[in-house]
């Protein structure tokens, strides 16, 4: 038997990161940016604990592209690397200087939390450049150091004459990455990387007016100057703690991430923990559409300020991915699978912070200011019952200020409608019969009908709606949700007395036969004889409820299997107590009864939104020839 | 001046790989079984040209687990390994095996083309295990090898007793990964990406039951036997000849890809090309819904059979993401990013030869049998449409048999609409006006009033299709769409004879005055006299063409800027030719007027659609008040 250490053979090396470590090129940027941003950030520590002596200044980091020559360079006024420490860190691949600086500075307070997520980070030049150089000065008194390597194994080392302390990178960009030598390019990544990291960046120069010195005339120009473009806000909101900042600072913020957005947030939550994990960031309710798969993905995960991705699936709670806003958390593992994150405890302990988070705010919304809560609820609905019904949790919470809105604009809680509604809208059986509508344009005529009986109508207009009452229907006892047009309104509360019909058992039969005869024709409705009110409408078309709301938990995903494809189902109820009713069962001749039962039908149908196409244009026909 | 190699530190190599390299960790499964399948492959070829002299049987790659041992086995009959290839191919990280083999017989034909495309195979066990040994014996008559590495870079290595040629790779599964030892949860992966491996893998066993022996009773329990199972197909139809292939091969093959589909394709195009770059491959037509986006990430990506990605972004162009299939192919750059791909030669002429294939097919279809691409115009008509919209060479392609469906249900290619209608629906400027219907229900009285003189009305009801007539608009001259409800129709298509009124100059100042004063109330419709036929409704509610397209463009993106949140345009068309608006200027009780006025108002805004809730309701009873 042998033992023997494996060799990792470092010809290999760097066409593996080149091809295999990023999938994406542009990161490069991002990572030679956080090492500027660690190693001014270090230096500030070392400063600020006595360990440095030198005069810090207001260290930048400056982002410079010599399109010319085919460089980008990347200069800090940080720490800088002795020649020793080049050596050290660079030489070696993987050799995670980070991680033993943070061992040696572990107590010195949590500000000092600065490790290089992201591995590799020096070695990702390589996919865009063919050589690297790096000119270098520590704080510490030694001489300057310039390393230089082509992306072979070799490198070279020699003294180099920088007077400034700090790292200048410069890449010499591949042919095959030459987008990276265009401003805007550069500028894009800077935007979508580094726009709040926490050392100011300087791209190009800009050029800024200044106010006119004393005793210039009208039209003399107005002097300038160019300034550094710092193209980054090193101290965002939701660094700050919550006390520092008012509602306008919020509002602000929200324009910095959304440019584009020209709707204000609804509201905002300001996000801060260190136990036992940290976490900062500030999320907002926008208005919300009734779509929900197009309002995902616009919160922005960031690392210590460092913007590592917008897809915080699996981080926030599925119901929560409709918001907009930011996270940072030092305490997310990156590079790792979705189903993993998922299983990871303290990914699971931050999903159940924000969740409660979230709840608390909008509780405290509901309580401090109903009736301006009352007015965002239809743009933050969606959230709120969808979180209800994904989320048990956030069901026990959101039971206190989840709003049930009625047709006319009333906002009650579920307590609220109870109290209201229960003495008359409880059935025969006990159960407490909920009427919703989903349009109130579109049902209103059952609505009339339910509100001519006294009882309150609900509008239920959320895509999620027939799972959400399916879920409140099983959790609560007792209740149950019907659409006002799912029966005529008696029979969706059954009452103990039932009406007296004014036809008798012969004249039913025959007028059913009738009806049959018309009808049957040409819809396959099933006819239901009610005796009603004389009040209520003579002809009704009602969808029953059950089949209605499978179909439609099926199409929003869920349901029973098949329902989906099942006919629509529709009865045509006919009010035995109606005039027109009686008037059809004396009307002698067959032809002047066809034509009377036929116009009921179809101002039914038209009720319920069914008249259509040729039908339509035929029944607006003759109704022109009626008015004539 | 100083130079040096760069030293990688081994002692790091592994957290890296663990880390960083996949953030699957599920994929160590595909690599083992691709190094494995490589081993069978190699010794295949060596067999096939005479270089190994020994029999090679049917080699099979078996995956055990031993849940108890917390380890799993991965066992092949292939090359196998002498110890100096051990110290070779296993010791040295990054040493591409597979790369030297190829340069040797590179020459020995296409089929030795075995690259391991996904670099660091084996290696990327050491994400799952702790602990890995390899025991493998070589085809060559040398004694077997037993490795053994728990993750430090120590390995120890000695002699084994093995006799069977091949490779056992053990896994001891780490503590954090026992998801792995679960029968289930190893099926699921097979099946993910091997299913279609070219080596017969065998994971567990079935019982098989077999005829019953001559004579046997009645009652006699039939015998069985336990038999691999063998989960992958190593011969899929894609890697077949066309001509070897029958219809009902292409649907089965379809079921073994999506076994929850129930729906048939509706064709399907073999892809098959060696040069300049290789490809093969299947894609189906579905059946499409009109929601475009739900529909992407259904094709699959393999390299020599091993499933590599469902995401086909970049590769297949965009208009095609929404077919099905298979497309397999090394020559298709993996782990780069998208945008390289799009930039990629290779790829953007592999893009076009698909783009080409599906043309070719479609036109193929239509030349072939007509009548049945027209059944199918419905299902696929998305596709076409999204690709003459977003690529010009489908766009040539695609006008041989692009279809336009009048409401009628005839399917007419642009060249025999043209000549269909040239004559009669060319106005006095030059122009051919194509009329068009959204929805043959909706419009249905504007479809009949275009039919009544004559006209050709197209069924245009894509989500896409105000994109798609703008796009023909700027491709051809001289033409122009407008749908049935933008104007009446005697404008739609003006000619040179004037209608004349019977109306008189002071009597349409009249009428105008009392509509106003009616209409004007409640609406902001613009009103419009027109002297029409005295047959053509007397109201008719328009929405000007250019409006209404920009806003739907706007909503299906694009379009002009802000049009979205216009508000919706109508214009009333009152026809001063029909007896009914004669009746209106001649009444003279302003009740009475004011009567006829809304009832008709009414009508025309039941025939567009806009008649609703509250107003709707009312007209209603109105109505039944009418027939009583």
């Amino acid at each position: 038997m042998a033992t023997g250490k494996i060799n990792v053979s470092v010809e290999n090396i760097f066409p593996l990161i080149k091809k295999f470590l990023y999938s994406d090129h542009e990161i490069f940027l991002r990572e030679l940016i956080s090492n500027a941003t660690d190693a001014t950030l270090k230096l500030k520590h070392l400063v600020s604990i006595g360990e440095a002596k030198v005069e810090l200044g207001d260290p930048i980091i400056e982002v410079k592209i010599d399109k010319k020559g085919k460089k980008i360079h990347i200069i800090d006024q940080g720490i800088g690397m002795t020649e020793e420490e080049v050596k050290k860190y660079i030489n070696e691949v993987a050799f995670s200087g980070a991680e033993e600086f943070l061992d040696k500075y572990k107590d010195a307070g949590k500000d000092a939390g600065i490790i290089g997520h992201f591995g590799l980070g020096f070695y990702s030049a390589f996919m865009v450049a063919n050589k690297v150089e790096i000119i270098t000065k520590s704080y510490k008194d030694e001489p300057a150091v310039h390393w230089t390597c082509d992306g072979s194994p070799e490198f070279t080392i020699k003294k180099a004459k920088k007077e400034d302390r700090g790292t200048e990178i410069i890449l010499h960009i591949a042919d095959d990455s030459t987008e990276f030598l265009e401003d805007a390019r550069i500028r894009e990544l800077l935007l979508k990387y580094n726009k709040f990291m926490p050392v100011p960046i300087k791209f190009g120069t800009r050029t800024e007016t200044l106010p006119k010195p004393e005793g210039a005339k009208e039209d003399d120009p107005a002097p300038t100057k160019e300034v550094d473009n710092i193209i980054n806000n090193p101290n965002p909101a939701w660094t700050k703690k919550p006390t520092e900042l008012k509602d306008e600072d919020y509002k602000n913020f929200y324009r910095e991430l959304y440019a584009m957005q020209f709707e204000e947030p609804l509201f905002h939550i300001h996000l801060n923990v260190d136990y036992p994990f940290n976490l900062t960031g500030i999320l907002y309710f926008p208005k919300l559409t009734t779509d929900i798969n197009i309002q995902k993905d616009r919160i922005q995960l960031y690392q210590n300020q460092v913007f590592v991705t917008d897809n915080v699936e699996g981080i926030v709670p599925e119901f929560l991915t409709m918001l907009r806003g930011v996270i940072d958390s030092p305490d997310i593992p990156l590079n790792v699978s979705r189903s993993y994150l998922q299983a990871d405890g303290a990914v699971k302990k931050i999903s159940s912070y924000i969740t409660k988070k979230v709840a608390d705010k909008l509780n405290s919304l509901f309580k401090n200011n109903r009736e301006d809560f009352e007015k965002k609820w239809n743009d933050i609905k969606v959230v709120i019952e969808y979180g209800m019904l994904s989320e048990e949790k956030f069901f026990e919470k959101a039971e206190k200020f989840a709003l049930y809105p009625t047709v006319d604009g009333e906002y009650l809680t579920f307590e609220e409608l109870e109290k209201k509604i229960k003495d008359d809208q409880t059935d025969k059986d006990g159960k407490m019969v909920i009427l919703y509508a989903s349009d109130k344009e579109e049902q209103h005529s059952y609505i009339e009908a339910a509100k001519a009986k006294g009882y309150e109508v609900l509008l239920m207009d959320s895509p999620i709606v027939s799972h959400f009452m399916q879920k409140l229907e099983t959790t609560k006892e007792k209740i149950s949700f019907a659409r006002v047009d799912a029966d005529h309104i008696d029979n969706l509360i059954k009452k103990e007395d039932s009406a007296i019909s004014k036809l008798s058992d012969e004249e039913k039969d025959r007028l059913k036969e009738e009806l049959e005869k018309v009808v049957g024709e040409k819809s396959n409705y099933t006819i239901q004889l009610e005796a009603m009110d004389s009040t209520a409408q003579p002809f009704i078309i009602t969808e029953p409820e059950f089949m209605r709301r499978m179909k439609e938990m099926q199409q929003t995903g869920g349901g029973m299997f098949g329902m989906g494809n099942m006919p629509d189902m529709y009865n045509l109820v006919v009010n035995t107590n109606h005039e027109l009713v009686g008037q059809i069962l004396n009307t002698k001749t067959a032809k002047k009864r066809e034509r009377l039962i036929n116009q009921s039908l179809d101002l039914a149908r038209l009720s319920k939104g069914l008249l259509k196409g040729e039908e339509l244009t035929k029944f607006i026909s003759r109704s022109y020839e009626m008015i004539k």
